[in-house]
């Protein structure tokens, strides 16, 4: 079995690009397809998908919904930022899992028009973001490798832990993808 | 507030080192910092530690000491086998927060043993995995960022998640650390 999760025509160097948006694309279709598997499990035990995308893993914890939301915004955003275009605007509104895998498509549409040479050689651009209260300020490889990664991951982990924890039948493979 | 997370003089450009190294020693030390919260949440309960250590989000799903433990394998195989250097054994025997905590900073020693020229211009190399009864081809680049880095965050968030669901008071903060 091979691997062939990165072309090896455009392979050869790590860049920021490379760091981000295929990286990105690729967990939002791993994302989707465990919606997929939600989905299915759902309607062969006639659940209520709304109760599955509401679901927490702890009272003040965000909803399943949520950490989908919240995953999408933080790989448009931070691609966006890099390449100096406006962050897309997304409402929170989705409820059912068509819902949020066409969030998921959308965001992978967004930050598949950046192309390379709009995010490479961004490690030292300014980002000054305000989160609520604070604000920070990055240089862009810092913003990405430190912030909007591990943020990124959190989320569509968590969004799979809320669904494994309550009986989807999904394994690390789902996530990880098919590498 | 401003960021610090990599000091400016290293972090002109982006590199297979600094896609890793720093990554995987920032996050193991938020992790350590987490399993903290973990304890002084056991001892003010008088809940014996080793119940938080076991727990699951569901029955096939592994244990909190798992994740940490493979959240540790997963930074030093990808970071060892990089910079062709043995991967070092690490028994997985650890029960206590202590005994985790030990094995994340072991984890962190030795990844630092690696310097960057060790790890710098592996885009292309090839890695060769056995992976139960699988076995798969990377490239470098295609290693640390399809697989490596996914599988590493996905332990890490699945620990914190495993704690959150039983009532240990963090939040993202303390799993993407202050940067």
């Amino acid at each position: 079995m091979r691997a062939s999760l990165i072309s090896p025509e455009t392979a050869v160097t790590i860049s920021m690009y490379q760091t981000s948006v295929p990286r990105f694309a690729s967990m939002l279709r791993n994302l989707s397809a465990i919606l997929d598997k939600a989905q299915a499990h759902a309607e062969a035990r006639k659940i209520d998908p709304a109760v599955l995308t509401n679901l927490r893993l702890y009272p003040d914890m965000l909803p399943m919904k949520r950490q989908v939301q919240i995953a999408c915004d933080s790989a448009k955003s931070v691609v966006a930022r890099l390449a100096d275009v406006e962050v897309p605007k997304h409402e929170d509104t989705e409820e059912t899992f068509a819902d949020l895998k066409a969030r998921i498509a959308k965001t992978i549409d967004f930050i598949q028009t950046v192309k390379p040479a709009q995010v490479d050689g961004t490690e030292e651009k300014n980002i000054h973001l305000k989160l609520g209260s604070r604000e920070v300020d990055y240089k862009g490889m810092q913003y990405l490798l430190g912030h909007a990664l591990p943020n990124f991951y959190f989320h569509v982990a968590t969004a799979y832990d809320i669904l494994r924890h309550n009986g989807v039948e999904i394994g690390k493979r789902d996530f990880l993808g098919n590498p």
